[in-house]
């Protein structure tokens, strides 16, 4: 193989698929990058066998061939390379990288080993705008699990029902559900995907980009822009998610988002080291009135705001970091608060907004 | 006590002398800042005893007084406060932050327990323009040992001799050396500032402060802006440096900074996992080119680079972090290098400047 590019590309091709790159000692070809060189494009490939990215762009091809080089050194070299045009040719599995008058050589992999990427099939895949999906990403992703003892909860479930589209995340304390419009769309699929995989999405996936999904068996296919993404699909029944969601409440509260983060947020410092339980916030509705009193070693806090109050007053303990997170990313300037007192589910949506909702278990005191 | 001040007003006073709190948890009160009211002026302090910061500003004081607040619990809430008018309100160590109709309630510090931060002597002090002093601590800092096995080599040499002021940082390895000219001074005086005093007081120093600088036996006293620093001196003997400064040399190299910094940088990228010896890299210079060969069980890199060379030829190994860190701090186009072959120190200067050189000992292969 021998091919003429610049250093930009290169980078962009490593920084693309980097992360994919299997980040456990398991399979040392899983460390490797693998560079395709083919018909004028050039390919980069990565995959830890869950997740697998490919990315291609124009490149002056002297003479196909594939090669696969160590992720982490051939990543470091490309981004200390000087600004100019790179050479890569490469012999039984050793690359020279030549550039300005100096040269590295680096020792690959053998690419027969190198497991195969599937094509994305073209066929009943389904459309959606960048925008739209990032967002839906960005709205149920955090809700998900980091913990990997029940791996259903580390994956986002992916719902189509005809022309509808439904994001779901939970890891049992709370749940997270977007839902979208897919006019026209006829299958029906439910898969879950790995939250890791739909965060790399997030990161690669831009407005302007034309993303279409395939969801097959095992599988679901993502393609926008020069990139090509595949995420294995967990095993596992998720939850029955719209079992849980009530469908009517007791209290509506409507709040001023920013505030009421502000005072959450406050509130949590001093839960910190909160005698009774770590990391619980108190809020109490009485009169359209929100106040929290909290107090611990250090010292106690007394905060409180008009709202507007909708029905029985109510005092409901959570865990800071739920409503933190869920507010944070609420972009409307009111969020509205439907509880049906302390020990029952509690729902939050942004204000005019019914494709979306976040679910949280209040903690009982 | 009991004031009235902006949020921004309680953060820029935390903000100044919060580093200065003590990491160690020795004595309780340490952990805590001090604000003292008295006419019209709040003063910020904080002090590990090592290093002690100061910092005041006109406040609205309704009632005089001095609290000790604990450091970490009470900059996390001035950080969080709205961006309005706070009162601070203080009985018997328990002080009431009133915010936008909320309050906290903190308990403090017996101010009496609280260690006394002399103020700064006005007298014989030194004056130094403050762009100039943050330059020479950037350009010496970074030399000084890390560890505190050797207490001398943690703290920058402060040698004023008349109208010369020179820092001077080593851990033994390498030595950074600055000079500056203060005209018409006639004192003389030796000591060593601990280097986390000297980093602060680059974090805090801005070009327009009017920078003084007072010296006595035990500690050295900065002052500038709103802001009064000091830092007790480091007990030991500081090596003679100018004994290990060469004074001639056989080579004289002249060195583009950045294609030199991004050579060495890439060499390193092998050397991290070099059999040989980790992190080194071997410059060999003849005929005017500078080459950089080197290998590991990784790969190789061939590296070189037409330079200016006036002398006989040389071969010479440094440890790379040692090259990198100096030339960070060159803000030259080029890089003068004076060396006399493998064993000997070398020298490292930005071109056309007398007042700084960075001295590094080479590797013995």
């Amino acid at each position: 193989m021998k091919i003429k590019v610049t250093k930009t590309d290169l980078l962009t091709g490593v920084n693309t698929v980097q992360r994919a790159v299997s980040a456990k000692n398991t399979l040392p070809i899983l460390q490797g990058i693998k560079l395709r060189a083919e018909n004028n494009t050039l390919c980069f490939e990565a995959t830890d066998l869950e997740l697998g990215i490919r990315s291609s762009f124009d490149a002056e091809i002297i003479e196909e061939g594939t090669i696969v080089l160590p992720s982490r050194l051939f990543s470091e070299i490309v981004r200390k390379l000087p600004d100019s045009d790179v050479v890569l040719e490469s012999t039984d599995h050793i690359t020279n990288i030549n550039y300005s008058g100096s040269s590295f050589t680096i020792n690959g992999y053998d690419p027969e080993e190198f497991p195969e990427i599937g094509d994305v099939p073209v066929e009943d895949e389904i459309k959606l705008p960048a925008d739209l999906f990032k967002n839906m990403i960005r709205q149920t992703v955090f809700a998900c699990a980091a913990e990997e003892t029940r791996p259903v909860f580390t994956g986002l479930l992916l719902h189509l029902e005809e022309d509808n589209l439904a994001l779901v995340g939970t890891d049992t304390h709370r749940l997270a559900y977007r839902t979208a419009k897919i006019p026209g769309n006829k299958q029906k699929f439910k898969g879950i995907v790995p939250a890791k995989s739909m965060q790399e999405i997030y990161r690669l996936l831009q407005d302007d980009h034309d993303l279409t999904i395939y969801c097959s068996k095992s599988r679901v296919f993502f393609n926008f822009g020069s990139i090509q993404l595949q995420a294995r699909l967990i095993d596992g029944q998720f939850p029955n998610y719209k079992q849980v969601i009530p469908q009517k409440c007791n209290t509506k509260l409507l709040i001023n988002t920013k505030n009421f983060t502000d005072m959450v947020e406050r509130a949590s410092l001093l839960s910190k080291d909160n005698l009774i339980k770590t990391g619980s916030v108190r809020i109490n509705v009485e009169n359209s009135v929100l106040k929290i009193n909290q107090f611990s070693e250090a010292g106690k806090i007394n905060e409180e705001m008009k709202i507007n109050q909708d029905g029985e007053d109510v005092s409901i303990s959570f865990n800071s970091k739920y409503v933190l997170d869920l507010l944070k990313i609420i972009d409307s300037e009111n969020i509205l608060m439907e509880t049906s007192g302390a020990v029952n589910p509690c729902i939050f949506r942004p204000e005019n907004d019914q494709d979306y909702l976040c679910l949280v278990l209040p903690l009982r005191n």
